[in-house]
């Protein structure tokens, strides 16, 4: 099965990244661009079972993430 | 509104990334990961109005996306 993980910055965390992209996009002519946060996704091909999801939400939480600035997100994929 | 712009590799653009964190999940105990793909997402907040979605794709076509390598999809967040 198709499961998507999503991986941010918690509430509150600087994003430095987001920060250069709203300045690159300012630079470019889009002013109103009044904020950016960057993100990551993974897209896992996992054996389906019906402890997928959770087992996922494992690995995020041991590899994907880092749980002490980072909040993920499990979506399982159609 | 706020927007989010996934980016992405174009399938069959190799992925050391996704792959390096397969090798690590296998690492941990998960040998049933066949595949892992890596991507980004870019919340955005910009200013309202009927052209924002179209405006915001050329943003990723501009910056946010490497169109040689990258494909992006721009979702209106609720």
């Amino acid at each position: 099965m198709k499961v998507r993980v999503f991986v941010g910055l918690k509430p509150g965390v600087l994003d430095p990244a987001g920060e250069a992209v709203k300045g690159g996009l300012h630079h470019l002519g889009y002013p109103d661009v009044a904020s950016v946060r960057c993100g990551k996704f993974f897209d896992l091909d996992v054996a389906d079972g019906p402890d997928a999801e959770a087992r996922v939400a494992k690995m995020a939480d041991q590899l994907l993430a880092n749980p002490v600035i980072e909040s993920f997100r499990v979506e399982v994929l159609p």
